[in-house]
């Protein structure tokens, strides 16, 4: 029921201004930065957005408060690599997005990108380890990805798989550095850079370990910037 | 007529490869990264384009090169802040995107972007020198960019009018950091960096100065992925 | 009293050179910078300050060092998140400085800010986790920054609130950026620089994480230079 | 006359939208960053504000455009050595921030700060090249920043002086560095760097070259945060 | 003839130390680098190799020593892209080094490495413009590199070529990264980040722009470390 | 056993796709990178390998795995400095590629390089400690690397020592900078940095820490491009 | 004794080679960097020393290590805040270095410097805590720097002290950076860059925490070039 | 005559405080910056100096003010090379310091250098050309630094030779880094870097291309700190 919601756009918690109006302004309601937080801090926002009405999803959430959210609230989702917690049901399935990886260590953060979709109720895949120096990999596993409204490519060391992977596709790639590496990759920033200069005109790039901004952007265009209102 | 290119999807020019089928495979034809380049290179992978049926965009073209293919070609659209030159109209208009602006020296840059999303075929708007110092100006021009499938915001100096603009709307933001500003701005890297770090879960970014990249990916957006390929 | 101080300027603790004649110079006392002090050091300068009829303030007291000071002086004033101890009342309260976070992770720097205030004997308000993410949390907390003579902006990621706040308030804003957020921040790099190329023409900058820096020059400004001397 | 300034907050001019309402709501007008912007953009935004009856200060301006500003209006003040061009006269002097150089190459960022004081209607001093590197120079000028309400101190190199200042003084020191210096001074981030570790706690810091913001802030310092909108 | 290279293995002359005994040691002369040099002392270099029966190569010859140099040697090969000069022909070819380039902006960098190739008298070939942007270019050409004994990959922006040509072939690839692009490039710093932090295991890494020591290495490589002092 | 490994190019074990071609393509296994790998994912891989007649290398192996895999794998080749585990004889020893170090803290990232040369079959040496602030203890040592195909050059700090061996040999030297150091070191970066500016002509640079890679590379040097495929 | 160490001038213990010769070369013996190494490694060396008549010093020796060679080595001078072991007695005292720190927490550098000044057998003094901050502070104590050969500077934060004491003396200056400070101090970089940049012309800079290297230089200055070899 | 120096120890210029009393506190007059400043202000300095009987000396001047003053001044040194100019002889030539250059190109900054040594009256000599790649050279030339008091060695790219020098002198070696390379090597960073973390104990560093301050502290120790004050 989103009428509360908007009467009282935000709700005071101990801790937080939760801004109960975005589902309403941006499509999908506030999404909670774990980091930091506690469980009882992360269940405050929840309580609140349920009783709005609205679903919920906290990222990057403590091995700690993962296990006390999971033990309180029967319908949680949580997922240990991704660290996230969400809960309630998107209405129906619309769009699609495949997330690809280079490498089997950048898997922690496809999976914050894939939890972030699967909340938003887009229809996704996971296409792993298909990085550049094993040049076979990816055009085996191409048709896997047709159709895509949008991809996300997550990849560390030396990041060269989203221009590849935007070669190959017509449609947006949101690519996700990571900071799997080591020596000159500095935590990312090799990774991050090569994104950024990316000669593949349909590239853009978010932060780094970025899953969940990355999920949340292809998200936001495989549901279509004019429908996202109405059907949830 | 596209049937030539597909029977060779690689035009060799004297210095280049032109990727014909690009066309065909991404939505959209190649485009041409201007730098460095003579009129006489830029002409000659129009000229493939052309006979190949394909709409045509150089960016980043020098005075020069500008003012040479002015002169040779007349149905050229040349735009002199934006250092591009285009050549074929879109069958129709699709979709809308607003480029909005900090300052008014990030103009340029933006530019770059509007006549990106003018070739590719979407309807746009320019809402400029919205920076956030000003707080009052930019809601007074919210209506303006009402229905918009993605934005493309430009700035410069500490690059925090994206995330304000994310704080608004619900649809992608495409970020672009400009080298506007001194001292600290380091070239953009306080822009590129703020945006990159911005708490606004839905905005990308693309490179320093990156007007063709911000706009090429909006109007990827709001062309749609599933139609692209029938409607041009 | 004043006078033993002005006789012996700087008092010598076993491991450091206490600069009594700071309060009589500078208006307030020296502030000990607590990092790898042990409680022994800092109660020894306290006690050199208590002789000189100064307050005390110590910051970055850690956690064990806290424990002790506590138990060793009954008007002790110790704050948790702030990291700080403090003892020794100011003589009445003097002027206003709201200290505002973009998110609640910014809190224990705007503590630090807050204990700072309260020690020079400044009036302050904490308005929370108000970021520009969601726009219509900062223009709904207005009211209460009303009549400030200085602002502190505590905020971390790209470290956009104080330009918005600066584009508001016609005071000095004192921006702290803190080391929170991941990736591409860099510890706080990409606040600082955000703060320092704002285009907000109020805003100065402390080190990141200063929130005693950013908390001590707003409380300069609100008790006025020309009346410091006077009424402490 | 104010009525029209509120009536249209916001003039706009064909490039730029002039804030008029910055008067009332920061209590100074809008200043003009110069850099790319010609002598026509310039004297646009200058007419505007003299048609609402404020005062205009342009920084950051070309040779050319100062020439041809001094040359088209008759009460322009233009500070070559500032690259700044203002008109309109405070009504009265108030309050004192003295600007401190580390040596004659600091000097044009200097006098950007001292032009902004001047058009701010603040008494002001230069106390030039006292750098740390001859000791006996500034104790002797000691006396002559007696009183000052703030000081704007400029140096590049290592950018010790506003610390050595900030030791000397009890009012708040905002320090500007600068570009000046080579090799890994780095465009001048040697000095930022240092002066945002500065051990002074009075000490806060702007851009690199910032000599305006320097001025501006110590000038809203000096001229008291409650009696501002009153006596302009 | 070697014997007076081995009686005086340093030559001087007015300005530098010619190590003559290089070729002996190393297996090939010194080369110049010719950055800042006048024709003159580059011609001095050269006449003392000549007289020690050696060839010689400069590179980084400005514009104006390069005319001079051509109208005072006859025999004189000079390379207006790669900015070289060089003079003395190889007894034999030996081995075969493919140079492939991402984009026709790195043609001056791929350049100096065919020159530095030739002067080895090693076969080569020029695989120009096959970015991975343009997926189907490469394994087009994949035949002519067919045999290899290294290759040199130069590249700009992101730098993902060789990772993707190090996929494919067995003998090491030596990466250039060069200072093409714009914004977040850093002057080739992106390219050289991402190229050391190649996921192939057959890439190694020379300086930015570092065209000759690219050329060198592989062509080192191809002439074998056994038959080197034998044949030349 | 080569033909499975043609059949099924490529192995999927369940946490990843081991490429099975890359022995025949390439000349040598893929090795692992075991980095955040538990010795169940390292040893699916082994497993495919060793059935497709392969032998196999994994590098950056946890104590705890190596421990695991020493008890389940009985002719696994473990060395803890190295951190490296491998298994399989290659049939004869050809080449040969000495490692030199520059200090005896830069010897684990020698080892790497050492262990991955034994298991491609290449002759090898240790030529430990021998940094440039002893000048007498290169030359002693030079007699050893004498008939070197390459040479691996392993060092920390100021990275001098490659130059230095660059200058004495004439085959290509693999410089492999380590994060031993302090302070301005920045973890290996200026050694990177110093090896990347090498004046020696055949000095190429593999990532920080690099053993693996300079170690691979120089082996590909050392068994010659067209030997490979014929005699493993 | 000499005589043994000059004709083996190089001793190898099990994972060292120890330059015996620099002694005779340098005027003082090799020193241990104990960084990583074990008692035994040490033990190794000193013995070694021991054996040719020198005297021996180790750096960065860890808790474990020092304890463990203060039980083996009777004649041991363990200091724990330095983390250093040294045996062996200058014949007696020459030249004077005093030691001057900004802050208490810059004291561990400052006794790596003594005590290397010790072990050379150079008079020294600690004047401690004497930051720009309180400017009153150093003028007190110049007197006891009096006839300084060579003074030692450590200082974290800004490192604004070795610029104001070299304005003051007349002898060189050595400048170490310490890692103290936080936030944009980026591990001593900001101390770093300022001394580099320091406008005092007598001061020179060592690595970042370099207690060691910046008593060594000054004890080479204070025993003179000339008179070294003789009178150890 | 010192005497009038004595009595007003700062003299003023129009544009800068000479400090005349650094001749008596530090050994040798000030010397002026001269980057960005004209002839007369480098005269103006000049001449208080003639008149308090002291020898002047101005580095980084200009092309434009170096013709000048050698019109103007008949007794003046000027060295295009250093750009620097120079009046007045010292009393007679006390100490040795030889300055070492890696290449040609670093002949600008080595000059500099030797001017200061000159004017300071300290004998020189320079060894051109010994960078690392050529093992041979240095110590052929080391017979000519037999002697020295201290050291001055100049070097860009990386850096390495100091460290060189280092092991086989027993005086201090300043090193200068230059700006002389490319690409990676970042203005003179890589060269610093590699300075800072030099192995060799008895290198110090100044800036990057500081071939003034190298000269100046290297004389500072040749003539002795205690013998300064009384021979000039």
């Amino acid at each position: 029921m989103m009428s509360s919601a908007e009467n009282t756009p935000t709700a005071r918690t101990p801790d937080a201004s939760v801004d109960l109006a975005r589902a309403a302004r941006c499509g999908f309601p506030e999404v909670v930065f774990g980091e930091g937080k506690t469980a009882e801090q992360i269940r405050d926002v929840f309580t609140a957005q349920r009783g709005a009405g609205q679903r919920g999803l906290a990222t990057r959430v403590s091995d700690e408060a993962r296990g006390l959210l999971a033990g309180q609230m029967p319908d949680a989702v949580v997922n240990d690599l991704a660290r996230t917690v969400r809960f309630g049901e998107a209405k129906r399935e619309i769009g699609f997005v495949p997330v690809l990886t280079a490498g089997t260590t950048d898997r922690p953060v496809a999976e914050e990108a894939l939890e972030t979709l699967r909340w938003m109720g887009v229809r996704t895949a996971l296409i792993a380890d298909v990085g550049v120096a094993g040049p076979h990999r990816l055009p085996e596993r191409l048709p896997e990805v047709e159709g895509a409204d949008a991809a996300v490519v997550v990849a560390g060391m030396e990041g060269a798989l989203p221009s590849v992977v935007g070669g190959h596709l017509s449609c947006p790639v949101i690519a996700v550095p990571t900071s799997v590496g080591y020596g000159a990759n500095f935590g990312g920033l090799a990774a991050l850079l090569g994104m950024l200069n990316s000669c593949a005109a349909n590239v853009v790039v978010v932060n780094i370990d970025g899953g969940f901004k990355g999920g949340y952007v292809a998200g936001l265009i495989a549901t279509g910037a004019n429908d996202r209102e109405l059907d949830r």
